[in-house]
């Protein structure tokens, strides 16, 4: 007989009930191949001493296992494994070592289905207390307007009539809220554009990665700036599509590449962050924009416009998007509201011709079915309130301020190490290293010092020539004290890498 | 000159200042060729009396054209559009007959790429007012415990060191959900997992799609029961996958098909709802269950289980989930909040070995980045406390006896016209329908006594040989009152179908 005793261990403090707990060990060791079939079960008696529990628990638990076709009575004999069960080669018994030993296994797939080596990318961790962070250029989630959608929220679903948002929805998202972006959008962006034409999203991402799926077939080609926002190229090449890049310099992507391109091959779609480029900040110029229209439509391909921080420029207006001026319907308009409330409410839209969006809400439903209508319908009622639009002011007043002082303070005391434009807008500056210094090695030393240099900086697999060509470094996320102190930190960072450099001389 | 005064229209109660109205639609100008490069542009005078502004407004606005690069001074001679411009063919002028028919145009896409046919779906609509719907078994969102979130959540915003997980976050989600997960399904479904091997997603359809992706390209092989549960079917066609269904019956799918189907080709993976299938609420029996693994080890396939509903069962305990038994790191277990909170609250799982899991997150980081990381710390919390698990069991018992009476009600006043088998568990009746009828029809006069038959009944693109193998009736979402109403108009549609049928013969 197996040692029950040693290999059934109850737990009468937990919330399972125990002849669930002792059914359910009881399959276990039927699984493996320790009961194999037709073996004959302990009386109830036996067990129930055995274990110490009530006779009650065990048939309790064998009443169960009969019910779940585990186990069978044979009349004047006694309880056996179901005969009818296929045997298994027996697994060790849990709890000794060659149990381990099959549990470090297991950490392992047994099908070596794994091939999306392309997707490689850090977690992203809260940084450390203590250590300041140059991010990639977030909003400042100290600011974020979060007990106020918590409060409407709250008094939303007080509202018993509400409660149908909580089941299953549209899946274009909630229509007040499309209603309230078509209008927030007409007003701010010079867009014309109907609710039908929006799909609510997770964040622009989400938005990113359904025109991908639904533009690319596997190799086909997409145009996208050389560098270009990672995240974007990764959704690329994950729909199939070839990464086709032009050069960027500071009138954004060069559109006389695009056209070159396109006499050369059939180019599906160019991906372009017209306002602000990412990762070099510049904002694509009148000329290049209506001349990237016309190619669109001499081309017939489809320009995904991710517009991601529109609401964040501080020298003139914004620019008009492309989708403002799109009379083709070529373009496909994104953005969010993750930048204005905050990176973890993760609430967007993609703007584009009807059937476009018709097929982007499809595709949506197959990956994760629908948004938080609650959520939704919360943003809505505080775009109509003119609460999202206030917010978005005073950030732009915050960020504007970080933004001068940052730039004064990086030109200042440190112009002799970096090389960078004051840039017109968005939440990052464009930092360039100069000659006789590595990102790598200023990366450590600024460590060292508690100041995180956290951007991107490019990736070698996202460059052509030159693999460090710059660093993101976020100022929207700091205060302005903040500001200074890690201006202090970047600083001696320098200073004491001059001194080794020196030294090495 | 072109006529300012007809095509230039100021809001002056909009909250974008008239100055930036005037630029945009000045650029629209520009932009759609009725203003082409190198037109001289009236003088500032003139064109505030015009349009009846200020003229610093004016002026204004002209700044913002040549910041923006649309314009250029030149010295003496005036102000003209920037010379430098793409000349573009000139569109209709907005308001006019042509410009509607352009904007008719503008409906459908310049780029004919939508080739996504077979993702064809209704989208959902909220039921009306005073119809009762018999649905695809879907909880009741009346006894959801949404204030009780709603409460949890906005204490958490509260203090304001929770802020950071309004940031990005990690891509597998709140740690602490992720504990308070491995914890509870360790506990409730005899699984041995830790927090490492937990994703946390957007229900189960995110994990359903990322397995998909992970393990299909294109045209290789799964096995799905016949019927199955259709928003999966969509994602492993859409991941490329080929289907390859297996006969369903009173103990869930035939894993002797599988066996048979495995020798034939190379099998990727098997999807199966074990515990209740989607549609037919069968549950897959031990036998089954141990035969599908070893079949998975010995041809090398992946499990996908989805265990939708596990928390719903009301005759005997439910039956382990397969993953509880998985010794060779085949299984992907995936499930979900939504049954137990609320469809629209959309936090789910996907619990496999690590480096499937690993994949699992940076697939997920392309499609949206992240979860809600506030909600799920909110549910973590509500995991932690037992409110989860005490709203879990009083629903049991709600929903519990609403089964009851929704089962001996069909049987006791329309058993003439359907056949059923009570179901074990979950929250629809799998409905079939005697000789001569037909759901079309029945549908059709139920709609006439203002009854919605709206759960699924299979699709032609879904089944074999018979295109209409029955309906599932959820009972779940309503009240027992409302379930006797429910009957009431069930027998009203039965019976005067009857007498159409008896008219015609």
């Amino acid at each position: 007989m197996i040692p029950y005793k040693t290999i059934i261990t109850l737990d009468r403090k937990s919330c399972t009930p125990v002849y669930i707990q002792l059914c359910n060990q009881v399959i276990q060791l039927i699984k493996c191949g320790i009961l194999p079939p037709s073996t004959k079960l302990p009386g109830s008696r036996w067990m129930a001493d055995t274990l110490q529990v009530h006779r009650k628990t065990v048939v309790a638990a064998y009443d169960e296992l009969m019910a779940q076709d585990w186990i069978e009575v044979r009349p004047a004999k006694g309880t056996f494994v179901n005969s009818s069960l296929p045997i298994v080669e027996q697994q060790p018994i849990p709890g000794t070592e060659a149990a381990e030993k099959a549990k470090m296994r297991k950490q392992s797939p047994g099908f070596a289905f794994i091939r999306r080596e392309h997707l490689n990318a850090r977690d992203t961790e809260f940084p450390k207390e203590g250590i300041l962070g140059l991010d990639d250029g977030v909003p400042d989630t100290r600011i974020a307007p979060i007990e106020e959608i918590a409060r409407v929220y709250r008094n939303i679903v007080k509202k018993s009539y509400n409660r149908k948002h909580l089941s299953y929805g549209s899946i274009y998202g909630n229509m007040e809220l499309r209603e309230a972006l078509a209008d927030y959008l007409n007003d701010t962006r010079g867009l014309s554009t109907e609710p039908e034409n929006i799909l609510i999203t997770r964040g622009s991402q989400m938005g990113i990665y359904l025109s991908a799926r639904l533009l690319l077939e596997q190799g086909e080609n997409i145009v996208v700036g050389e560098t270009n926002y990672r995240s974007a190229n990764k959704a690329f090449t994950e729909a199939g599509g070839t990464l086709n890049r032009v050069r960027v310099d500071a009138n954004g992507i060069r559109t006389d590449d695009v056209e070159t391109l396109c006499r050369k091959r059939k180019i599906r779609a160019v991906y372009v962050t017209s306002h602000h480029h990412h990762p070099t900040t510049v904002t694509l110029s009148a000329h290049r924009r209506m001349h990237l229209l016309e190619l669109s439509q001499k081309y017939g391909f489809a320009i995904i416009e991710d517009d991601y921080d529109y609401d964040f420029h501080y020298c003139n207006a914004p620019i008009l998007p492309l989708a403002s001026s799109d009379s083709g319907g070529n373009v496909i308009y994104i953005g969010a509201l993750c930048k204005i409330v905050a990176p973890g409410i993760r609430v967007g839209y993609l703007v584009a011709p009807k059937a476009f969006t018709d097929e982007a809400a499809l595709m949506r439903r197959v990956i994760d079915r629908q948004g938080d209508q609650l959520l939704e319908l919360t943003l809505a009622r505080m775009i109509r309130e003119g609460e999202i639009q206030r917010h978005s002011k005073k950030a732009l007043k915050i960020y504007h301020a970080r933004r001068d002082l940052f730039c004064s303070l990086l030109k200042e005391r440190l112009g002799e190490y970096f090389e960078f434009r004051k840039p017109e807008g968005g939440m990052a500056v464009w930092v360039k290293l100069r000659e006789g210094y590595d990102w790598d090695e200023v990366k450590a030393e600024a460590r060292k010092n508690k100041l995180k240099l956290g951007g991107y900086c490019g990736d070698e697999d996202d460059t052509i020539d030159n693999p460090y060509p710059g660093l993101r470094m976020g100022f929207a996320s700091l205060t302005l004290d903040e500001i200074k102190e890690a201006m202090d930190r970047l600083e001696t960072t320098m200073t004491s890498l001059e001194q080794k450099v020196k030294s090495y001389a």
